[in-house]
């Protein structure tokens, strides 16, 4: 049990001393002070040196254990240490949102039993963890995937897309699809483009710490992603998470323009070469541009396929261009470059590109640079490549460019139609060119 | 000729009707208002229905034309528009200073008679195009390439390498190494690990818009990077930037700690997970950390080869693992994985890591989140990631990372001396842990 709950050293000497397990209640005596509660794992960015036990009120607290610190068993864990309380009443008055769950940290609640996670969006579990949700809409939650984020693939893009129409086309006011972080930016591109003439918000939503630690954004980030989902008016797909290390708000960022830019802070995502669409601040619903989709009577129009041979490829010095060879060589229909600086690759691989493009794949310029705007027109070295047939995307994420290009030619297998596709405004992915 | 001169549509147009060519002395008459200089190529992020003439006064302006500006040739250009004023006397009595050009935008200046871009290193070039230098430092200039920095190789790391070192031990007091901004943070992290136990500051300067243009950075940055060379109390490899937008300060970043971070702004480099080192301001080199290894006596140990099979593999959804099969076959030593969030990639490519690994590649990992730490504990996947061999790097940059593992593995060919040595502090590439 010891090895799965994070203690280490000394700690975890001193709580194998008293002899308790995870879920146990337990009693620490330090300094004259006593506190009891349920063990629980260990957070794993949390201070090595600290036992953290549930409280009855519900609430977590780290007690820093010493050489003086005493620790006894009171009760073995025989059941869950935390029970939810039972659901609040549903209010069917309210407006209906759609939650769907894909998996990740947010969609996770620890058993302190037995130390494992199982996944908690059911809509019963989700009102027991976040009452205030059933003030806020009629939730309907369901459980699409239970995967970790890295899983995640373009095949099940499509079945969240497809999932997310068919919520859409039952009369939703809105979408909420509870993701993990590592690729929530991807998955929130995938959607922009899979999903066209939105008529309602379709928001993404994840945190960065578990519900069951106390610096925990899930609850927050999950309450923004709902309000904007009843409340906001614009149409498109965007990512909910917390804008700065306070709880004061929730930033909802543009899912073409989006990036997780932090492994651990709870403000990871940050809007690139753009504003983020809005923010959520008590309860209300902020709009931070003026150029975005409204919210609308359309008519959802889904486009779900994603052509996977397609290739993201950072260039560095020492970068073999055989591994473009290789590709071509594989079949595949499309790469998209992240060069240097304003969308360069060494001279030297050149010939592979070319080669590239003499073999029907695309080619696209990002930049590794992430802020600014790719420029191939300033160096001689850019016009050849442009000269190519290399396409220049403007400010567009390298991230962003990887899903559009796979959903363009997911769509057509001619090629100047995929082009025009591929330069077209479709989601805000380019945005309108800026003096310096 | 108006190919090159970056002019274009109804401008161009204007300029052909009046028969003027680059370097040609002309006169434009617009709103009652007369302007005359020499013509001059348009700046690539210029206002494009401007034409810029450099005045008599050496400045340079933008005229906006319309159809009513009238443009006329007053004079052919026979010469070069802009002759150098003759470079001061230097002053012995200063303390010495190597600049070593490799190339790019601050290197280069344009012969406004034939559009075309030269070196301008050569010391007396300098003083005359930044006379300021002569008050800081007895300069010795040499230019060692004159390359766009996207062709910038492995090899010539060890090239600039041994000219640093031969230069140190010369006994100068500081070299600055005049570089392409687009891979300057590359040749930073190598120059990091090949220049062992310095004795003074090696200052990397690059420039984002060129010396003949109004907004340039070249002077400045170079001004602060001969400032940091002399007088720095560090003896590090970083480099030296404009801090914001306004001219007021120049950063300087620790050399395996920044990141090119915008494609066209003059504050384009940030150190990331860092505390940049110091920054110039009115002359002072102010130290802005107080970690940082002392400048002194120390004989210098030049360690000068770099591993060219070694590559940067960024993971993302869809990702082919067959990618790294292909290089295990090529031979290559080793993979610096850019993982997603804290250090993952998808459970589908643990197979292809595992056979890396099998076949005695060193694989580590790092996050495309840039900032933050890699931590591979907090999930099983992660955990199964390090049983396999795969070595964490915590809050090292990818491109860091692949440079890093590129000199390890020019250094021994011991996988024990190797994995010591990637994962040793060697240059403050790895930060000492924060708490959240």
């Amino acid at each position: 049990m010891f090895e799965d709950s994070g203690y280490k050293g000394s700690v975890k000497r001193i709580l194998e001393g008293a002899k308790v397990q995870i879920g146990d209640i337990i009693r620490i005596v330090k300094d004259g002070h006593v506190y009891e509660g349920n063990l629980i794992p260990r957070a794993e960015f949390g201070d090595e040196k600290c036992v953290v036990i549930k409280l009855k009120s519900g609430y977590n607290i780290g007690v820093r254990v010493d050489g003086k610190t005493k620790i006894f068993k009171i009760k073995e864990g025989e059941k869950p240490a935390f029970i939810p309380p039972p659901p609040p009443e549903t209010k069917p008055e309210l407006k209906r949102v759609a939650i769907i769950s894909t998996g990740g940290t947010i969609a996770s609640r620890v058993d302190y039993r037995t130390g494992g996670v199982r996944p908690a969006l059911t809509a019963s579990d989700l009102y027991s963890v976040v009452p205030e949700l059933s003030e806020i809409a009629s939730v309907e939650a369901e459980i699409l995937f239970s995967i970790l984020s890295e899983n995640m693939t373009p095949e099940r893009w499509s079945v969240i897309a497809e999932t997310v129409a068919r919520k859409i086309k039952s009369g939703v006011s809105g979408v909420v699809v509870p993701h993990g972080t590592d690729t929530m930016a991807y998955t929130a591109a995938a959607l922009s483009f899979a999903l066209q003439n939105l008529p309602v918000p379709v928001i993404l939503v994840g945190s960065q710490r578990s519900s069951d630690r106390p610096s925990s954004d899930a609850a927050l980030n999950l309450i923004g992603a709902v309000r904007a989902a009843v409340d906001a008016p614009f149409a498109e797909v965007a990512v909910a998470m917390h804008e700065t290390t306070s709880d004061q708000s929730i930033v909802i960022h543009r899912g073409t323009k989006v990036r997780k830019c932090h492994t651990s802070a709870r403000y990871a995502f940050r809007s690139i070469n753009a504003s983020p669409l809005a923010k959520v601040e008590n309860g209300e619903v902020i709009m931070l541009t003026d150029e975005y989709r409204r919210r609308g009577e359309s008519e959802l129009v889904l486009k779900k396929n994603f052509e996977d041979r397609v290739a993201l490829i950072k260039f560095y010095p020492g970068f073999n261009p055989q591994i473009i060879d290789f590709l071509v060589d594989e079949g595949y229909r499309g790469i998209v470059l992240e060069g240097t600086g304003l969308g360069h690759v060494g001279a030297y691989c050149f010939k592979a590109v070319k080669r590239a493009i003499d073999n029907g794949l695309m080619v696209a310029m990002t930049s590794q640079c992430l802020w600014g705007r790719v420029n191939m027109n300033v160096y001689d070295t850019g016009r050849d490549l442009i000269k190519m047939g290399v396409l220049p995307l403007e400010d567009m994420l390298p991230e962003t460019a990887l899903v559009k290009m796979m959903w363009v030619l997911g769509q057509t297998s001619d090629p100047e139609e995929a082009k025009a596709l591929l330069l077209r405004n479709l989601a805000y992915e380019f945005s309108p060119r800026t003096l310096p």
